[in-house]
C-alpha cells in the first residue's frame, strides 16, 4: 500500500476502527460536519495538541481525559465551528458532546476525545450536534475513512489520507490515517487536525513516545505561514487487534519498525497539508546542516521558510538567491560566519564564501525554481546538527483567500 | 518646524553640513545613484547597522572607521548596488570608494563612511562610482536635502524628510534627516538607510547614545515582512555649528530635551517607511502591555505583526479578531493565561475573559479596520513590561512587486 492516497480503492481499514458521519448543520446545511471514530475496548490512544495559549475548550478537555484513562472509546470531530474563545459557555458545550457521545456508547464521557473546527469565537450549537452524533454512530463502519476524511474538512480542497502496512512479528499491520489543513491559510478554518490508526499492539507508554516522535518529525515541520490555531490536534489510536504481540519498550524487536512507518504516514499527512495550502504553487523542502545545535539550524530554516520575500520569489519562479542569504543573514544565529556557509537549491551551488558561487549561472538557478518542488539546501559549515522543514510559496491566491474570507 | 515633511519650501539646512548628489550610472542612466553627506571638522557621527550576518562590505568598513576615529568628514552613499555578498573584491571596492572621497576632501580614508543599497551579489561598480564622487562634492550645498533624499531611493514612491527645532541653552538647534526604505520589501532593494544631522553639539559618548536608544524606539520597531536587509544603517552627526553648549553626560540639562527630539526625528523617519511599503493600505500600531519581562511583550507584539493572516485580514478591512488571539497564543510566551488578557482595537475592547467581549459589536471592529491608521492594544495582565511596534497590512500588490521584481 502506499504511503499517499491517491485514490480510495485501496482500503484503509483497520481491525477495531469505525467510522461515520452525519449533517448537523452546524455551519451550513446538508454538508456532513460531524465525524466520529469508534475504538473497540482494549485500544491505546495518545497524542499532541496545540501550545497556542486560547487553546480551544475541546483540547482542555482532550488533555484531561487523556491524563485520566487510558481507555479512550471514541472521537468526536465537527467541522464549522472551533469553540474557541468561547469561555466558560464553550467549555460546558464540549463537556456536553461527550456526555452524549458517551450514553451512545455506554460508556463514561472521560472515555470520549471532543475536536472542534471552524471559526473562532462563536458558540457550538450544541443541540444540533447532539442530534447529529447518533446518526454518525449509527452509520459508523470500518471502510468509511473516505467519507470521514471528507467530513472533516474545511478550506481543503481535497481529502488528505495516508496508509501503509508493515509485517511485525509475522503479522500483518496496517497504518491509516487521515488529515485535514490547508496550510494555516485560514487558522479560523483551517485548523490542522490529524488521525492515524493502527491495529498493531502498543503499550500506553510507547504509544506515547511515537507519538510525540512522529509528530515532531512531520506535522512540527510544516509551515506556511507561522500561525498556529487554536485547535491543533493529532491523534494516534493502536488497537492491537492485529494479534501481534505488544510493542512495550523502545527495545523491543518491532518498536523501530514501527516508529518508522508511523512516520513515515505522519508525514505524507503533513506534506499534503502543505501541498493543499490554498493558492500554493510549489512545495518546498528547506534542508539546514552544519549547525552548532538543532535550535540554531531550525532558526535558520523557520526564517527561510518565513520569509514572504522567498516565498513570493518562488511564487514566481524568479531564483532570487539574495533573499535567501539575507534570511540566513538575520537568524539571529551568533557568530554565524558567511564566509562558511553553502547554499544549494537541489544540487546546484549558489553561494559558498560569503558570495554568490563562481560557478552559479543563473539558468541552473531558474531550471530548479521553475519546478514544481524543489529543495533549499543550506550548511552553516560550524557543526554536525540538522533539520528540516516543509513549506510553500506565498500567491495571489493566498491573499485573495484570507481577504475574502467571511466577506 | 513639522516633524514629517511635506513639502520642502521649510529648509532643514543644518549649519556645518553639505550634501550633494550625481549621476554616476550605477544601475540606470542619468538618475542621481550617488549621494554625499560631507561635515565640517569637529563634527561627531554615530550609528548602529544591520546585525545580518551577510552584512555588506560597506558596512564593516563603517564598523571599523567608527572604532578608529571619531573625526568622521563624509558619508558616501550610493543607490543601484548593494555590495553585498561580494566577497572580497566587494570590499576593496568599498575600501576604493573611500580612498577617493578622502583625496577630493584631503582627509583620510578612515574619516569617511560608505553605505550602498541595490542589487545583491553584484561588484559595485566602483570606477562609475569614482566619476560621480567629484560632480557630487563640488554640487555639495547646505540647502540640498531634498535631492539627497531623493538620490538614495529605491523602490521607494516617495523621498521621506523629518525636521525639528529645538532650543537647547537659548540657541536654536535644527534636527533634519532623511530615510529610505519602502518597508523592506525588496531587500535587494529596499536596505532601510536614514541619515539624520544637527547643529546641536554632542559629546561623542553621549551622541553614541542617543544614536542606539532612539533607534531602538525607532527603526527597530518598525517590521513589514520580518525580513532585515544586509545593509540597514543609521547614522547621526552633530556638528556643533549652533553654539550651545556641549551634551557631554546623560545629566546635561539638555539632554533629554535633545533626546526627545532626536526620537520624535527617527520615529517619523521609521514611520514614513511604514506607510511606504509598496502595497501597504494600513499602517497599523501594536501597544503589547501588562508582560513580566519587555521581551515577552515584543514577542506577542511581533507575533502580531508578523502574522500574514491579521495583515491580510487588515487589507481587506476584516476586523478577524479570532486570528489576533491565536497570534498571541502562539507567540511562545510560557504560562500565558488566555482569562487575564485584553484586547482592545483603539478602544474598542473585543477579548477578555478568554472570549470575545460581551460588549463587542462586529461593527464597533468594523469601523476602526475601515480606517487607514489603527492600533491594535494589547494587555497581558501579568505585570507592567510595554512594547510597541508598527507595521503595515498584506496587499495583492506586494505579492505582484515581489513577484514581479527583477523579472
Amino acid at each position: 500500500m502506499a504511503v499517499e492516497k491517491n485514490d480510495w480503492s485501496d482500503p484503509l481499514s483497520v481491525a477495531g476502527v469505525k467510522l461515520g458521519v452525519a449533517a448537523s448543520g452546524i455551519k451550513y446545511a446538508d454538508r456532513n460536519d460531524t465525524a466520529v471514530m469508534i475504538f473497540e475496548e482494549g485500544t491505546r490512544v495518545a497524542g499532541v495538541f496545540t501550545k497556542n495559549a486560547f487553546a480551544a475548550a475541546p483540547i482542555s478537555i482532550c488533555r484531561q481525559h487523556l491524563a485520566h484513562t487510558n481507555d479512550i472509546r471514541a472521537l468526536i470531530i465537527n467541522s464549522g465551528n472551533a469553540n474557541a474563545c468561547t469561555g466558560e459557555a464553550g467549555y460546558k458545550a464540549a463537556v456536553r458532546s461527550c456526555v452524549s457521545m458517551a450514553e451512545l456508547l455506554s460508556v463514561n464521557p472521560e472515555q470520549i476525545l471532543p475536536f472542534s473546527t471552524g471559526v473562532i469565537g462563536e458558540l457550538l450549537p450544541i443541540e444540533k450536534l447532539e442530534k447529529g452524533l447518533p446518526l454518525a454512530v449509527s452509520a459508523a463502519e470500518e471502510s468509511n475513512w473516505e467519507v470521514f476524511a471528507k467530513a472533516i474538512m474545511t478550506t481543503d480542497t481535497r481529502p488528505k489520507a495516508a496508509g501503509k502496512q508493515i509485517s511485525l512479528s509475522g503479522k500483518n499491520i496496517t497504518i491509516s490515517g487521515v488529515s485535514k489543513g490547508s496550510g494555516m491559510i485560514n487558522p479560523n478554518m483551517a485548523t490542522m487536525l490529524a488521525y492515524v490508526a493502527t491495529d498493531a499492539s502498543v503499550s500506553a507508554d510507547i504509544l506515547e513516545k511515537v507519538s510525540l516522535i512522529a509528530a515532531q518529525q512531520s506535522f512540527n515541520r510544516i509551515t506556511i505561514d507561522g500561525d498556529t490555531s487554536t485547535n491543533d490536534s493529532c491523534v494516534i489510536a493502536a488497537t492491537g487487534k492485529s494479534g501481534a504481540s505488544e510493542i512495550d519498550s523502545d527495545s523491543h524487536p518491532d518498536y523501530k519498525v514501527f516508529l518508522s512507518a508511523v512516520i513515515e504516514v505522519y508525514q505524507s499527512l503533513a506534506k499534503q497539508i502543505v501541498q493543499d495550502g490554498e493558492g500554493a504553487t510549489k512545495f518546498i523542502e528547506i534542508n539546514v546542516s552544519g549547525g552548532q545545535t538543532q535550535k540554531e539550524s531550525m532558526a535558520v530554516a523557520y526564517a527561510i521558510a518565513h520569509s514572504p520575500l522567498i516565498k513570493t520569489a518562488a511564487a514566481a519562479s524568479d531564483p532570487n538567491w539574495g533573499r535567501i542569504v539575507a534570511a540566513i543573514g538575520y537568524a539571529d544565529v551568533d557568530g554565524l560566519d558567511a564566509s562558511n556557509i553553502t547554499v544549494k537549491l537541489d544540487d546546484v551551488l549558489i553561494v559558498e564564501n560569503g558570495g554568490k558561487a563562481s560557478s552559479y549561472r543563473e539558468e541552473d538557478g531558474q531550471r530548479i525554481f521553475d519546478q514544481e518542488s524543489f529543495t533549499i539546501n543550506v550548511d552553516l559549515g560550524r557543526g554536525s546538527a540538522s533539520e528540516q522543514l516543509w513549506t510553500s510559496d506565498l500567491t495571489h491566491e493566498y491573499i485573495r483567500i484570507n481577504a475574502e474570507y467571511r466577506s
